[in-house]
């Protein structure tokens, strides 16, 4: 997100709204990748992601190819230079990266001729997921610039909590950052965010509250001392949501630990938008594929 | 197959004969799905229905996704509905849906707008095993009124046992379920089945024989002795096969344990329609995606 | 490799220079399999062969249809066949195997109506890796006769190996097997290969040096004292490179433990062509299927 500017994302935003609609039709297929190929490559697990990426391509026409590595016992970087530079001999036009570390995708974009698109690299970023959260909440709220933005959680691990800090900001919305003290760095103010450990004191002030999820196998030691505590104080319930404005807006990156971050009503209830995020999701890697193999 | 009625099944057979002519044509590709997203969504592995399924969309055009779950640490339940949720939002046309829990795909018809196919749900039903069986024999035999259908062996927890005595009864054939006591409950007689612990007894009166897998794998507790204690009663082999009528017809859902429930030179003897019965299983799955997708 | 002659050979690498010219344009899509359905059928894990052969499929418009199964319980030969005859029934056209046990791919031949292409059958053949390795060497030499090729590693447990050795030899090159007396089996002498125990020695005289892949997954006992020790004597870095001709071409089938048989300075040096070797990989895969399909 840090690459974008705000016109090149407001670009994407257009394409996707095409792409939404294709989607929305009785004939889900364009022609604009045709003879292209698309690698999905994903060092870790993620269903969701993946899909989301195999759909967009196979409804532009692409060639879709989908590798999945389970941690390796030789040295990751290696691999990753290796993997990809035998990849880059196969003639792929784009290769979506999925990979435990920070850089990992920058680090390809120097070496190959391929277009790479990061889908998730570390704790770094995450950018087709702000994207989506981005284009969500802008189809609700008209406009982006002066939106109170809360990001709720484990902000210290999420590339999700960077890659919308940088994206929101860009348009011109305070993004507040909200968790307990151990998963909310300091460091963070520095990006221009603010930071809070009350949860119910700063709920009154947001328009967007983005949830993420709490998980528990990134973390190596426990930052706090239970799931049930950290809900009790960080999870948004009914009790909470009192609180907030009648227009807030709920999001999710899912999949959702439900009682844990989310409780089941606020999910499924009327503020959330957490499937316009799913359906926004295919759109935005659609015209994100589309706007790379013009380019 | 309950909620099928006989003339919607034998529609199904007469789509499916055209699809298996396609399958055996030089240019097997219809173009009848384009722009259409099949999900096969499996929380079970069964890489002979995944495959059937996926040949079928893809020869019919559609983009066809494959979505494997292992188990999950969280409640069943939930993770299928809101994966169901989440995929729904991706504006998928059909979902193919293998699940451990009976009633899955069910529940989820109730709250997706996609096509839902249950390609197996629990020890319920495998409608499309069922719909291949129907067309298996009916192909063979010219039709299915009146002849004497015998499925053998682990009745208890056989879905493929469940949909194919609703089938062949909705045709006016009449089922016998034989196998050890423990493994065919008396409650099976409320549906219309005549039950036998007597293999041997039974044979000479029956057309067609089913052979079930005896599948190790979901049984809780042996429900008998040992394997070659139940091969030696309810296996099929040619000492028992001389005493079956000369036009038999034999049938398996696969994959056979060969000498247990089906002595090698049975399975791939004269009698047997083991491959018509993948071959119609192609051919049914199309069917059933044109059918559901012009509907 | 045995089964293919010199003028059969010479007609692959010419289709082969078509397919790596598609492949190299900006729509990298034919449609010489549309309606044609592709099997990769892999008992054993390799991604790389498998997304080869899969992209190749795909470029060439066919129904491309991945299967990989672990290790099972039942005899693998039973197993072997029985899916293999339920997979001619759903009609495919080509079935890619690769899989554990010498000859299962021309066992196949045998019984499918299916062609089958062997990717890799124990340490019998690899005849896709063999054709793309003497197209590679064609290419940049001009041609291969009177050429001295040597090979070097693990030379009993290699089907490369036994690939290479095959069909340079079809073209007049002479092969020298090179390795520790454990891992180079005197029989090779029988097939026409010169042997040699020192690499050092052998080295000044070779136009090609065919590194192989320590396989420590396939070796049951360890034939060396240790990677170390064989590394020294049988790896190839920047010293031993300076006794080589000077127009010497390295060749690796992949993936390369660096720093074991090749020193990643001479596997990403001037003389390396392994990446030339995948990508003509894709191009005989796609001029085989074409040549199948076609047949």
């Amino acid at each position: 997100m840090s690459d974008l500017s705000r016109s090149q994302m407001e670009a994407i935003f257009e394409a996707t709204k095409a792409c939404r609609a294709l989607n929305e039709s009785s004939e889900k297929k364009s022609a604009s990748l045709k003879g292209k190929t698309v690698i999905n490559l994903f060092f870790e697990n993620s269903t969701r992601t993946r899909t989301s990426f195999e759909i967009a391509g196979k409804r532009l026409s692409a060639d879709v190819i989908n590798i999945s590595k389970g941690g390796s016992s030789v040295s990751k970087g290696e691999t990753l230079l290796d993997t990809a530079k035998n990849l880059q001999a196969m003639n792929p036009d784009v290769i979506v990266l999925r990979h435990p570390s920070a850089g990992a995708a920058y680090h390809l974009t120097q070496i190959l001729e391929a277009h790479v698109i990061n889908a998730g690299d570390g704790a770094h970023e995450h950018p087709t997921q702000g994207l989506l959260d981005l284009m969500t909440v802008k189809d609700r709220k008209g406009q982006l610039e002066g939106l109170q933005v809360g990001i709720v959680g484990d902000i210290a691990h999420s590339r999700v909590a960077r890659s919308n800090l940088i994206g929101f900001q860009k348009f011109g919305a305070e993004v507040t950052l909200i968790g307990p003290k151990s998963l909310v760095p300091e460091s963070f103010k520095d990006l221009g965010a603010k930071l809070s450990y009350d949860f119910r004191k700063s709920i009154p002030q947001l328009d967007v509250i983005m949830m993420l999820r709490i998980q528990t196998e990134r973390l190596k030691t426990s930052p706090f001392p239970s799931l049930r505590e950290y809900a009790r104080f960080f999870g948004l319930n009914r009790s909470l949501m009192e609180k907030a404005k009648p227009d807030v807006l709920i999001l999710h990156p899912g999949p959702v630990n439900r009682g844990v971050e989310l409780d089941p009503e606020v999910a499924d209830g009327p503020y959330s938008v957490i499937l316009d995020q799913v359906k926004n999701g295919v759109a935005v890697r659609m015209a994100l594929l589309e706007a790379l193999v013009r380019s």
